[in-house]
């Protein structure tokens, strides 16, 4: 028999809310929330296990509820009352799933390529820059992506969201900087800080070796750290009036610099 | 002797508000509002004229409003309320200017190299996407953006704060697809479409003459007019789970391989 939550006051809903609202609940239960099907089957696809997933009978079908019944995943009936005090979006799918998290070390990453390449982020700040770099990385099939002296956690609803569920497909590591730097030095990565002082222009190095390329915040750019632990220090030549650029446009030109050097293999 | 305004009732001031709010009010009065001393400085550098400059005497010195004044702008002191209800973003320096909008007709557009290179946005929804997407611009130094079928106009807050003021820099017209693909045809132009369907990999083809790459909406990309115009259908090779790209990281990896194989001349 399945279950049915009509209330918003229903302990387990109240919970819920919680972990949509506070990245502390999130890290302290391993649990998160899922909205909408395409990043429920990109979570699914990325080997996350769904805890139990709740629906709204007028949006979601019955024979979708069963389907995850058959996979296992207990089903939850809710009213509309508490679908939309659940749901993030405007618009929604009926769907949200309690899904337990992944650990994300750089020992989690999983890099089988002859050459790997990297893309690391230090310290982004707005979850919808966290979310247009993973769409990117998602779009290049770059091997991992490190998230360097992280300021949000990854399952912020925004970030779940701006990377239309990339963020559930990609390779994902979050560490402080030292310790990246320690990881890519330690597997002979060329790492290339992206900066705008004494650097050489992007496109007249070679990113076909194992590459790391390395994005700092617009604000206050890369730390000093990567600075030194940089091979090459790059820069994209800037000809406006403004010498900044957004971070995800940034980083999707450097990445795909170092594809098409690669003749997108 | 300075006229100080300290009521949000003042008749002028409910003028201002209504400008800053909508698009109508904006194309009937030919003004719109700069808030910021960037967005100022870039805007008087880009050509504008300053209708008057409001400002909040906390956040703006007596000295920056008598340097305007000596370039025959006029000056009006105004109370905090006041500045909060104009101001629309939550940091800001104490200044609005009331500023006279310029044509962007295919017309205006004053094209000066031998080879131009121009970005052409068909039906961007998003004043965030646009204002990157300026940025980019500006960073590239293109000869000119265009948007074709516009959604929105140019002076929306959100556009100027997003471009970071790149609004004003850049040469922008906004036109009709059609208008716009009769003009680019005129003028010799290799038009670039970026499509995902029966398209050349983007880094395959020569962008060293005069060239018009052009993107469209996320959602729904182009319309028919410009696959039926374009020299080349162009696409980016997409390798992950998503096939689509946040619009502003696209142009920005197409407009730069059209930057690399002009060696950044």
């Amino acid at each position: 028999m399945r279950k049915f939550i009509s209330s918003i006051q229903n302990p387990f809903i109240k919970q819920l809310i919680i972990l949509k609202e506070k990245s502390r609940a999130r890290k302290k239960s391993n649990q998160f929330l899922i909205e909408g099907k395409r990043e429920l089957s990109l979570a699914i696809k990325g080997g996350y296990t769904i805890e139990s997933l709740l629906f709204f009978t007028d949006l979601f079908s019955e024979s979708e509820a069963k389907a995850m019944e058959q996979h296992g995943i207990e089903t939850i009936e809710i009213s509309k009352e508490v679908f939309q005090k659940l749901a993030h979006r405007d618009t929604t799918e009926g769907v949200i799933a309690v899904v337990n998290s992944k650990t994300h070390t750089l020992e989690d990453l999983k890099l089988t390529s002859k050459n790997p390449l990297i893309l690391v982020a230090e310290a982004p700040e707005k979850p919808g820059n966290i979310g247009a770099l993973l769409r990117t990385a998602d779009a290049a099939n770059v091997d991992a992506v490190i998230i360097a002296n992280p300021k949000s956690d990854l399952y912020n609803p925004n970030v779940i969201r701006s990377s239309v569920g990339c963020v559930f497909t990609t390779e994902i590591a979050m560490a402080s900087s030292e310790e990246a730097i320690a990881y890519l030095k330690k597997y002979n990565f060329n790492i290339y800080a992206a900066i705008l002082q004494e650097s050489e222009p992007y496109h007249s190095q070679d990113y076909t070796l194992p590459t790391a390329i390395v994005v700092g915040t617009e604000a206050t750019g890369l730390t000093e750290a990567w600075r030194t632990a940089a091979t090459k220090n790059i820069s994209i030549p800037m000809q406006g009036e403004i010498d900044s650029m957004n971070v995800s446009v940034a980083a999707g030109i450097l990445i795909f610099e170092a594809k098409r050097q690669r003749n997108f293999k």
